[in-house]
């Protein structure tokens, strides 16, 4: 091994909290093992000394024990280790580590230049209030479904929605570019739809298509988007990458909200003991990665996550992350609007409540449903 | 809800097996469930009866006990609902349902009409030995690490990685683009030393470097590769996505062999009762989004795969898909030279030995481990 050249560093490091399962002595090693695994993957005998020893390698910064066997280590890398982007940022903290058991990634503590290298969601809680003309109240969300409608049955759906008081209609993360509802007619006549409802109501009612497309045509289905009037979009990063959100947020062409879906990140919060926390996944990486809006499965739904995991992942989006903005918590999945009273009593006013087949069920005339779901907040 | 319309459907469908954790009252409701929540997303008593509840709704083909109050579901879906496209079809198999307990998708069984709409790896096994110039034994494959080293230090250890006989030099997945080995000078300075070994030896060793980059650069980051004489890439999606990695190896220009990493996909394989197979998921997926090559973490290394699990692996990147080539199963992760006469044992010859520092262990001399790493399987 060549002896390690004087590295140019700025000395900036940032911190990561990781709970650890074991003893005291398991998670010691574990905490160690990161520090090696995350950087230099070498093994500890053959690492450099100098600078790699004495900064590239991950740093301990304390370890703590918590209840129940298990340990917070806090752990430091530093800041030219991420690169300065989210890929690379996401390999450090998590990369290799994901594949070992027993490891859970619980908080960022990014440093300010390191923040600095991202722009977080272009709109936030503010812009998108702005957007919508709706300055103090929980903003109302729902989806366009069931797959396999046309794209004029759909149109109707979004129709009724806006004129009904929804303030954001988007599309079911199902809807992609299938035969039975072709994105470019869809989105158009959904947009079509939601502008005429606007005229009547006189409300900004937003229409937000889902771009969870292939790679080469991602970019050109979220440009069409905007051209046909759509007032935000709706991206899976577990589908398409966090780091393809975060270019879609940067892009300065297209600028519009970005509503994030979970679909396919649920393995990343099934264990307690392993994967990324419901705050940072949902919260802080949400965040870096530029969704204005961070859907997620309401406890008491047809989903399982808990009241405090849904607390947790409220706190994470609007946890100080210098210039980064906070965003919306978005809870759905099986929501009904008996549950709306409950809902703003736990979440007060800066939460989007997303409530797709439940709409459907309150009445015969939807419509009227979007009616008394408004005057639920309102 | 308006009456459906006559969908244009082909009535081909494709089949999802799904291990479900309960017992059979419970996997039963489970099993409905999915072939709700991934597809039309909509209470059952809401389903428009008519084509959308006839062909769109999944459908449950059997649902058979295994041991230990599990059961295997066979659920079949319209080929269209997939929309013949890599993140669409990701989300219908496991979206929503990645968010929910006690699903674990074992294995897709796609049908000809779906698979047609795939290329799959660009190499495959055959390809692969072809640019290697190496018909039958395992292919050796290392990492240029530790990170902190300069692009200088980098190129040297290449060097002399390619002198002493491996077929495929790797960037360490956490070389990006930091201050300290910039991207473009590492990737020209790699590739040049391991073409001046190649001039000295005959032999055909090709220099991967990674190219996980952000998302507006990944493109460029890969052309700058091969016009700098790269032979391959290594490519990471859980950080950049799967469809991304499906992108580059669909790309006419750039036209390289992909080495794909598992880092921040290891949460999909942590538990035995949900998240994604390492069959499916290291294998199948992998394959369907165009890797030519798997890394996995190998069984008694420094990672918790069981030897089982990593058996599966060797199966998914092999087992028919149509047109989709087989590929080569890479396991590394905490290798020693110590272990390769029992892995080849194990693995046959179709496989790439990843062994990183484990390979500067050996002896002091690095050309002379490369050597007797190279003799342990000619």
């Amino acid at each position: 091994m060549q002896p390690s050249q004087a590295l140019d560093l700025s000395g900036e490091r940032f911190v990561v909290v990781y709970h650890l399962t074991g003893d005291a002595a398991e998670a010691d090693a574990k905490a160690r093992d990161i520090c090696l695994e995350q950087t230099v993957e070498f093994p500890d005998e053959l690492v450099p000394d100098g600078d790699i020893r004495a900064h590239i390698l991950g740093r301990i910064e304390s370890l703590v024990p918590l209840t129940g066997a298990r340990f917070a280590a806090r752990i430091s890398y530093a800041i030219e280790t991420a690169g300065f982007e989210l890929p690379q940022l996401l390999n450090l903290v998590f990369g290799n580590i994901s594949l070992k058991p027993g490891i859970r990634l619980e908080r960022l503590e990014l440093s300010p230049r390191l923040l600095q290298s991202f722009s977080g969601p272009r709109f936030g809680r503010a812009g998108l209030r702005e957007r919508l003309g709706v300055p103090q109240r929980p903003l109302l969300c729902t989806a366009l479904k069931p797959m396999g409608l046309s794209p004029i049955a759909l149109a109707e759906l979004a129709y009724q929605f806006a004129l009904g008081g929804i303030d954001i209609v988007k599309d079911d993360h199902g809807l992609a570019d299938q035969p039975f509802a072709p994105y470019r007619e869809r989105v158009q006549r959904c947009a079509d739809a939601v502008a005429r409802a606007n005229q009547q109501t006189g409300r900004a009612c937003i229409y937000m298509p889902n771009v969870s497309a292939p790679a080469d045509a991602l970019f050109e289905h979220a440009r069409f988007a905007k051209a046909a009037g759509s007032g935000g979009l709706l991206i899976a990063p577990g589908l398409v990458g966090l780091d393809t959100m975060r270019r879609l947020a940067d892009d300065e062409q297209i600028a519009l909200p970005l509503m994030a879906h979970p679909a396919f990140q649920g393995s990343f919060v099934a264990s307690a003991d392993s994967g990324i926390s419901h705050y940072a996944l949902f919260g802080q990486i949400a965040r870096l990665a530029g969704a204005d809006a961070s859907i997620y499965p309401n406890y008491g739904g047809r989903f399982s996550f808990s009241h405090a995991e849904c607390n947790s992942i409220v706190e994470g989006t609007a946890t100080p992350m210098a210039q980064i903005k906070p965003i919306f918590p978005t809870p759905g999945g099986g929501m009904s609007l008996e549950r709306v009273v409950e809902m703003r009593a736990g979440y007060g006013d800066d939460v989007i409540f997303l409530i797709g087949g439940g709409l459907h069920k309150h009445g015969p005339d939807l419509v009227e449903n979007c009616r008394h779901f408004l005057s639920l907040v309102e």
